[in-house]
């Protein structure tokens, strides 16, 4: 009964990747969209791969120590492992490598609309092997942290800050796409093409975080829990949806779609590490503060002059961040007590003790997913290159990486016309 | 196990907002798109905090009476609610609140091209405070027309027709977009953008219907009774699409692709009542008038200059009033006395009794879906108006309500060459 | 318990329609969109109304014999079978019924952008009734393939060989579509309008897999088996998918979205006979060659002036046969004896007999599916024509067969600006 639920959380999890396709190809322009949805499947693939050969084994291997796991490569023989545990290691293995798949795709994020194509299937790889697993086996594989108590229960910090800080490496690298800066600093508008590819991404998302937080029960027990996070789940997200719009509304005039459906996400990310410990009136707070900080977060990034196309930094970084402290805040001590993990919050009597820990778990996980994302990229960008030619990124990914357009009738089209000829007759 | 079930419902209830986002999109028109589809988000959110505030407790609550539900306010503490029932009380109440969700989305199909953004929000919440909980308590929540022996066992009424009364309160207050009448009354085709949109939409819809049905047998029993409920569910929506697309055929020549879609559309919120109460056969028999009845309905509407841009009149409001009539035809004394709510219909021997008390139903419930919205939106009408200004209704309310279009390079290639320039080298 | 596994199967199943939906409009010119989005909901009702009518009893009824089963028409009480199996037999009915709609999709791969709709419905009748129930009956409903043990675990030949064979033959009748060949044979690049749906619909398709393979063990048992199913599928997308990629990038220069979709769907066709009876790096290496062969099937079929819109021959065909054949060479023992039919394979000491039974199911299996569906279309052909006239062809079968664009706001501005007015201000 419980593999049934894991089972569905797992394949709900990598339901979740059909959500980054749509975000990312509705958050960037038509000229890039056929390759940003593409090569999300390429990399699915890549992750599963590595996962499978020693990303298992470097999070969970037996072999290993307080800092990496060691052991079990190449998937081991995973079906006749003897079985201990509440939920058959096939099942357990699946679901953690969607997680793994996941981070991925929070990490492509600061790739968007420049990076080389080769340079996303190097940094697949790298990241799979020497970055996700580490901070991966720190908390969830019996690694310091997970002895320190400190609590992420279905991946704030495992799975979106680690993914968040990767981007932060790769688009600070990368620097700003063409045209986003003007010479004064000032920001250009470069909006996505697709507002309804990006809402559809993000409810998608939305539905398959039921996996993500409420599968990560990993038991079903008596029925009610998982239920309980689910409704957390659903809470965070609406509320982080609502203040989102509200702020945008109160500050600009209007509520920007991009804003409202990244209050969404930013309530789901924050949720994630604290869904399990918090009781539901918390959920709805730290909802509502996380769609407040992703605004924030959001502005802060532009006027930094750091170019976070599909605002992954916000969403998932800031948003991570907000949500493993406000475990050190609002965990209640029966909740942890029934996870097992960690203490109180500092609203239930628990003092700084918690909030010490997750902050802690915070600045070295997320110092340590930064640095070792930044050095692969600084020596991929040495060796190979991470960006495209001006000239590349001009005429657009879908062209000069993969040969044709992702919307050949629309762009064909269209510089038919530019040249003053009549062009669009032929392409209906 | 039954709470997996169940669960596994609610998640596909909640997923079938997808469907909303991608049905409502492709049905409007470009200018209106990125905000069709996100204040489907912000909607969500909305009615997913006050179902935890006061819906539940306005449904289920224990204190309550005949008529309306009372006392277990703000989630309450779902998750230690001593648990007497086949299925844990929070996985419950998740399912109750996506259901809340759907019957909101239905409504604001009437909104559609023409409503405020401030209008959505209000009614949201007057929505799922006054309206929709009176009903779900009277059939759901143990009130007056549940002690009738109301049958709807998964909700052409309490969620359907619901939300189609408040539809229909809305477009008739709205009146019709501009443009789609002329000075003689005759109308104009104001076509959706993107049928491929329109299309997943509905068959997203179609997957999620699955947890609306079968989800709530809410036990699995033996394991065949929710089989059989997705087989009717399968067969009606079959049906359905089928029979809508032959009359179309019939009548005009050539088969719209509206009209099938809305034909399997009415094929499922037919059956929803009926599911559990009927033989095959007579699902399939439900699905077909459902088919002819949608395509009748909605040239009826469009002939009464009732703008209904999404046909949620016709789909969800003729289709659900005949789904609940349908069980007083088709219910079978077996499936009446297992499901153990009301009893045979007129062709097994049942009489007008249980057709006479569906029809009560319908009129009452639809007279107070009807009448409440009418009256919450005439004095939103009156003291904060509902509709956009006329230019505002001519640039979109992409543009107008949040400052952006939700297709940028599509639109302003568009407007500057009507401009006489060429635009289109640049959004490429 | 194994209902609610097989029931989550049946509705991933479903779901893969939706993967359908958006490949296959994806692939396809924006003049055709609505139309091939839309005949899927159409023929997903006529599939389902025919299964249910006599489709089960081909297969499955108990009075047939090792060629075709009988008995059990109409849907026949299947809620009040006696249940001495493991699923109950209503479960087991929708579980079937959308496998043999998952064919019928497979097949209209093959009518793509040429096919009048009449012949849709025709064709989705006979095929249901005709071809796929007798190729399912004899390897899943105990004719005589399966007495010889042959292995197809969730039917890469009954499902993906016996639609991609009636492709064949609707491609071969239907003749090239216009335009795609020169008259020196030379084909023209016709690329579908938009990459970005291809891509989700692929993503769509690689979730509802899991339902597809993991969904056939039918027992849930230990809470293993079936997660070890699982991954072995998302092995072989994963191993398809890189394949693919890196062989289009090696002999083309560039990496073609396209190809690197149908590698993961080749990867899922071929672990779909294989995915229970093989080791988990035997999947790679299935999902690998899988990649390699659909890269050079896909060109093969091109320059044999095989018009293929949708790559249906390649990735559900030729990575259909590939994937049959696969168990002849990579099961093992243990897992043949769990799953309880065939023999070990030629790697692991079971000589060429498991390999001839599987090469002689896809020969007799794959002639049978191409000669029935021919000799089915030629009549058809002969009686009231397969294909649209070349002026509806050129207009597109949106508006030919249907009456409506299904991109109104994009075509009608590209036909304004064609005709050398300036149109696009009254779409928007």
């Amino acid at each position: 009964m419980n593999a049934i639920w894991v089972m569905l959380g797992a394949i709900l999890v990598i339901f979740m990747q059909s959500g980054f396709v749509m975000l990312e190809a509705g958050s960037t322009r038509m000229k890039n969209a056929g390759h940003i949805a593409g090569k999300t499947i390429v990399a699915l693939g890549i992750v599963t791969l590595v996962f499978w050969a020693v990303g298992y084994a470097l999070i969970f291997g037996t072999q290993g120590n307080s800092l990496i796991g060691w052991g079990e490569y190449f998937g081991f023989d995973v079906k006749n492992v003897p079985d201990g545990s509440t939920v058959a290691p096939t099942v357990m293995f699946i679901f953690q490598l969607a997680f793994a798949a996941i981070s991925m795709a929070v990490a492509f994020g600061g790739f968007a609309e420049r990076a080389k194509l080769s340079a996303y299937l190097i940094f697949a790889i790298l990241f799979s092997v020497v970055v996700y697993p580490v901070i991966a086996h720190w908390i969830w594989g019996g690694g310091w942290l997970a002895e320190h108590g400190k609590q992420d229960f279905a991946g704030s910090t495992v799975v979106h800050l680690t993914g968040a800080m990767a981007a932060l490496a790769a688009t600070i690298l990368l620097k700003p796409r063409l045209g986003k800066y003007n010479k004064n600093g000032t920001p250009n508008d470069m909006p996505g093409h697709n507002q309804v590819f990006t809402t559809l991404g993000v409810m998608l998302l939305w539905v398959g975080w039921f996996g993500f937080n409420a599968g990560s029960t990993i038991t079903v027990g008596d029925g009610s829990f998982f239920g309980f996070v689910a409704i957390n789940t659903q809470l965070a997200a609406a509320a982080g949806a609502v203040a989102a719009f509200l702020i945008a509304w109160a500050v600009n005039g209007k509520a920007d779609i991009g804003v409202m459906l990244n209050g969404a996400l930013a309530g789901l990310v924050a949720i994630t590490a604290s869904c399990a410990f918090v009781e539901s009136w918390a959920a709805i707070v730290i909802g509502l503060i996380a769609g407040v900080v992703v605004f924030l977060s959001m502005r802060m990034f532009e006027k930094l002059r750091i170019d976070d196309p599909i605002y992954a930094l916000s969403a998932h970084g800031t948003a991570g961040v907000w949500g493993t402290l406000s475990n050190g805040i609002f965990a209640t001590p029966e909740l942890a007590e029934k996870v097992g993990v960690g203490k109180a919050g500092l609203l239930y009597g628990g003092g700084f003790e918690q909030l010490g820990v997750q902050a802690m778990g915070v600045v070295v996980c997320g110092a340590f997913a930064f640095l070792a994302s930044y050095i692969i990229l600084a020596i991929m960008k040495a060796v190979m290159g991470l960006r495209v030619t001006e000239e590349e990124e001009t005429i657009g990914l879908d062209l000069s990486e993969h040969g044709s357009y992702g919307y050949p009738e629309h762009l064909k089209a269209a510089q038919a016309e530019a040249r003053g000829t009549v062009g669009a007759q032929q392409t209906i």
